[in-house]
């Protein structure tokens, strides 16, 4: 910065912001901060929450967080990962805690579905019976009205979700992060660390102004001590084949009217050997050489890509699995090959 | 919900979260508050800060607010009406309040440009003369560094953004905003509403998961009293000519080769009328009615559709305005179109 420091606190990347109340007033303990600021304020002694949310997390083997900018379908790749973790028969449990903008209920169809208490806690809600998932979605009474909260009533939710869900014998809990490096992230991190976080994995597309975004998400994993398990790129060119596409053709005066029909007609009769090849757009820049040369850059591991599909984007919308059918068959093998690479490390 | 409140609060939906501490200590005092909930510890008389943004803010004729859900492209439209307002030769600002994730020094071709400071007040980054631009990007020392900050202090950036930039005599000043309804959406339409703000524009794609944000968002602005100016589709169905696509072959073991220069000439030899047809996607499915429809659901205006166009991605990637050369010819007439609607408005 060129004139001191305008005002602001002059390390804008100190994370700590200082004792915070939580909405039942009592004050977080900055556990877990990264440049070992002990606040005068903390309390004395182990948190009872957290000692309870070792507890529950004492049945859960794996616990993975998925991070990533903005709308670079973060919560279709959680989902999928969640779908594919069940379909090899592991115990998954998939954990929703972007408070205000809830995705995966709609993503794994389960819209309108209520939680359940017991007297062993809450229970997820079970799309198969090794497939549980939990959200902020399923305690709304009404799915359009804005959950408007601030931070610390955000991080309450995030703690009673690690402390009441009962998630029983859990192979891999996936949790699903909202975009950006505040309340929700350092949060679930502090609440987390001391039973363990296997690591994060980073969701970008090949723009770089999504790549500005992922850089800041690796920085945010080195300053907290989480390790970066890789970062998958996502829309990564659009792949269709020539009849799945539509045709229009547009007027002197620029109106637009569809040639579908006329098109693929012709080419049937005119170059039918066009059908057997695919169309591909790079959709979003990958001129600058995407997410794989900022992981060599960076020295973190590049998991693959996965292309844009608009078949996965319609599973998403249906809550359905990519890897049931053939439909997907452009994204499903691609997100299929990272998810067994990460299962074997 | 089936078991009663689970534990937590009754009313999820009710937006106070009690008094906040920022980060100098003071609290909030919930000014503004839809629920007219006045904390018992808010201070008494009018926060001398409040009066400073009433006092910056009186020489900026409308304030619009630019909301959306997760990754639609919002940051990208806020860029964009920014650039044309100035070619409209009126006087603009554009204010960032994303702290953790400020795409907009990326977006206006800013990056690694450092704010200046004089007698009154922080300078906006000026791109032209009459656009203005102010983000925290300008003020981090390291881009890839994450910002990793709770509430409050986010908070209390956007009060010394409002208090403390010399926007001057502004027509317009545009707040693109991060995804969600929590602190920043809190606090901009606290810190704003004495001197009023105009309204919301809300930024979705045609997917159903992503119209489920922005009902949130119009929820939000019912319930904090901010007029929704209108509703923007983005990224609404892929244009490209024959001619930009590119075509590749796949081998019967899956293995993709390159087959652009075959299937252009291919064509040009035995389907030459393919070459004046565009080829239409459907990325992001609008089967159910998309944004207009919703709209029409709940009374909102439909301000139109951007179709998603490689070009303006690419436009964005390089800080260019889309308006500058013919290159968006996809993109630039539907949202100049929009963006004269708003004006007229």
């Amino acid at each position: 910065m060129e004139n001191g420091n305008h005002g602001i606190p002059e390390n804008a990347n100190d994370h700590c912001p200082g004792p915070q109340s939580d909405s039942a007033g009592k004050a977080d303990a900055c556990a877990g901060c990264p440049n070992q600021q002990i606040c005068a304020t903390a309390p004395k002694g182990p948190d009872p929450d957290l000692v309870a949310i070792m507890e529950r997390m004492a049945t859960v083997k794996h616990k993975i967080l998925v991070l990533s900018g903005k709308g670079v379908g973060k919560s279709t790749f959680s989902a999928q990962l969640a779908f594919a973790l069940a379909d090899m028969d592991y115990q998954a449990g998939l954990l929703d805690i972007d408070i205000c903008g809830p995705s995966i209920p709609k993503m794994l169809g389960l819209e309108g579905q209520d939680i359940h208490q017991s007297n062993l806690g809450w229970s997820p809600i079970y799309l198969e019976s090794n497939l549980g998932v939990m959200s902020i979605g399923f305690m709304l009474p009404h799915p359009d009205e804005a959950v408007i909260w601030r931070g610390p009533r955000k991080n309450g939710l995030i703690k009673q979700f690690l402390k009441d869900v009962h998630w029983g014998e859990l192979d891999y809990l996936v949790v699903d992060a909202p975009p950006g490096t505040s309340d929700e992230h350092i949060s679930i991190m502090q609440f987390l660390q001391a039973t363990g976080i296997d690591g994060a994995i980073i969701v970008t597309t090949p723009q770089q102004v999504s790549l500005i975004d992922v850089r800041k998400e690796i920085s945010f994993c080195n300053k907290v001590g989480i390790q970066v398990l890789g970062v998958v790129e996502n829309m990564s060119g659009l792949r269709q084949s020539i009849s799945d596409l539509k045709f229009a053709k547009f007027s002197e005066a620029g109106d637009e009217s569809d040639a579908t029909e006329w098109a693929l007609n012709y080419i049937k009769t005119n170059a039918p050997e066009l059908l057997s090849v695919v169309a591909c757009s790079e959709v979003f820049d990958s001129s600058r050489g995407g997410a794989a040369k900022m992981c060599m850059e960076l020295g973190v591991p590049f998991l693959g890509k996965v292309p844009l599909d608009p078949q996965l984007c319609r599973a998403a919308e249906d809550g359905r699995s990519c890897f049931a059918d053939q439909k997907c068959s452009a994204s499903a093998p691609a997100l299929r090959r990272i998810i067994e690479k990460l299962v074997a490390a």
